[in-house]
């Protein structure tokens, strides 16, 4: 079976470090992709510094990654959607048993027997997955997606995962024109969510304790930011949201923005804050507002967000590193020194 | 204008004692209504108490009750729906302003100009609305609501606030056949759910403490019973629900029945605890859950509760006082020593 470098952390207090792991032969539905760009996901550093243990207890060595693109460079006997030479992304999920319900509506997030991208029992190799901050991953071709030709590659890394996790609550909860979107939280997720309400052609409300953000925000796609800090200006948008999007996995007041959203409102968490959110009764009471979760998203939408990204010239801001410096952005990413996702340059690993 | 003998708080601290109001004089539109019965509700209490001073503080003196049933004495010169003689009902709202949009779609439980039965600016007269704890009282025909006439009448007036506080999230949520629903806490609001939801046809579910409820759930319509203080019982619902309705006002613990819902579940609050609600983030994306509030029901969604009420034979199981008994109740209220509901039978403030 084919070795592979990559970047492994080896204990939950070990830097990520050179290693070798291997991939599997390829099965007649598989294909192998030689990754070029891997986004830095917050979830990258929970996973290898076992900060979900409760949930999601890491398994070592751990390599994550699962905001990937790359170019296909085998391809298994069976093999329809794609072939040698093509651009292809890997997302969170690498596989699923594809007989659920969930499945069955293309929703495989939601489906019970999933395996995520790293970290999950793999069924082939036995251990764990193992994800993209390597030179070359090999998934079925049913999760693998196309991307579109048109934009920058790097960019489009971490549309895999920060990308649909904005998109698909977004999509399911019917944002578009007519409607006023708040998004909280200006950061890899939020970015994102500011570009697709804008893109959505919502009228879209950045939420940001910095005035230092304002301009970027209004650059990004805002029709209007507000200093959440400041009660009067919250008070000016009382009662008035259709859909607001927390993309805040820090401690947070979710009851002040829940009082911004008009009848039947929608709030949807797209972080995990640590510790229990504080929700008062009454703002949910008053105007049937719902507080809500949604995941990543299925293979078809993200399919569908990925190629709306083409159409509309959709990427993430990011910064480009070599994965030399993967230790130094976990470190910058815990301060929010970032605009707006760290990128793998997958080039340097093979230096 | 005519005087009216009514049951008042005078302060906060004050037992309720007999005292006399005034209502208005009719106008073209308004009838009056002599109450036969008038249903206790925990809100009653808190209102008397002042309890919700930071929302709503409390004008004294203070004639509570939003569960009216009578029958019409007197109808205004432009009056159409009622006649004298006729039952007619009362609940949580007299007015609205009928202009605002949640007005026109019938929602008028959204109307930011609402007018409360009781502790209400009073347009008519000045000072605040009073209630139903009263031989009569004079409300625009707009929201006087039809009794069938085959109904237990003392049975019917909790309808009027515990009845469409149930039914309201039922319908909007689609509570039917095929659905499997609970319903947590079985109190005033929580009994009437679990009529509602084995009426409308779906399999019912009970969540209690105390395994002595059990009987009494399965008679008032439950499918099943679960014990919720018992971790494998609960266990065997993971993530099968599709809606739970929590009737609970007290605090306690809503993570474990989110756990219980199904992808797309909808969890709503129908009480409001004192303190905030401690919701894990994981419990909501984990199944793109919801956990929403709703209050009381338009008067549209009353009616038509009503006339299902009427058409399947549910009334609220209720013991009958004589309004003498108000403040013993309100200590057994707070004790849940009550089946289910009080109704204040208000012959006896003739005496």
């Amino acid at each position: 079976m084919p070795n592979a470098k990559a970047y492994s952390a080896a204990s939950a207090t070990s830097p990520l470090a050179s290693s070798t792991i291997v991939r599997r032969d390829l099965t007649p539905d598989d294909i192998q992709i030689e990754i070029l760009y891997c986004g830095i996901c917050h979830s990258d550093l929970h996973q290898a510094r076992n900060e979900w243990k409760d949930v999601f207890a890491t398994v070592y060595p751990c390599v994550p990654g699962h905001e990937i693109v790359g170019r296909v460079a085998k391809v298994g006997s069976a093999v329809t959607k794609f072939k040698v030479g093509d651009l292809a992304a890997v997302g969170c999920m690498v596989d699923s048993d594809g007989t659920c319900p969930d499945c069955k509506e293309g929703l495989e997030q939601f489906c019970p027997n999933f395996t995520l991208t790293y970290n999950s029992p793999d069924k082939h190799l036995g251990g764990v997955t193992y994800g993209g901050y390597s030179e070359s991953i090999v998934v079925r071709e049913k999760f693998a997606l196309k991307v579109p030709a048109n934009l920058d590659l790097a960019g489009v890394a971490p549309l895999l995962c920060a990308g649909i996790t904005t998109y698909s609550p977004m999509r399911h909860w019917g944002v578009g024109p007519g409607k006023k979107v708040g998004i909280v939280g200006l950061g890899g997720l939020g970015h994102m969510g500011v570009k697709f309400a804008h893109a959505l052609g919502a009228h879209t409300v950045v939420f940001t304790t910095s005035p230092g953000k304002k301009e970027d925000a209004l650059r990004l796609g805002a029709d209007e930011v507000v200093i959440s800090k400041n009660p009067e200006e919250m008070q000016r948008h009382l009662f008035s949201f259709d859909f607001i999007l927390d993309a805040v996995s820090a401690e947070h007041d979710v009851n002040a923005y829940l009082q911004l959203l008009k009848r039947d409102g929608h709030m949807v968490l797209v972080g995990a804050p640590e510790k229990p959110l504080q929700v008062a009764a009454f703002n949910l009471l008053f105007g049937r507002k719902s507080l809500s979760g949604s995941p990543i998203g299925g293979l078809k939408e993200t399919q569908e967000m990925l190629d709306f990204c083409g159409e509309k010239g959709i990427t993430s801001d990011i910064e480009l590193i070599p994965i030399q410096k993967v230790n130094e952005a976990y470190e910058r990413l815990l301060k929010s020194d970032v605009k707006y996702r760290f990128v793998i340059d997958m080039a340097s690993l093979k230096g």
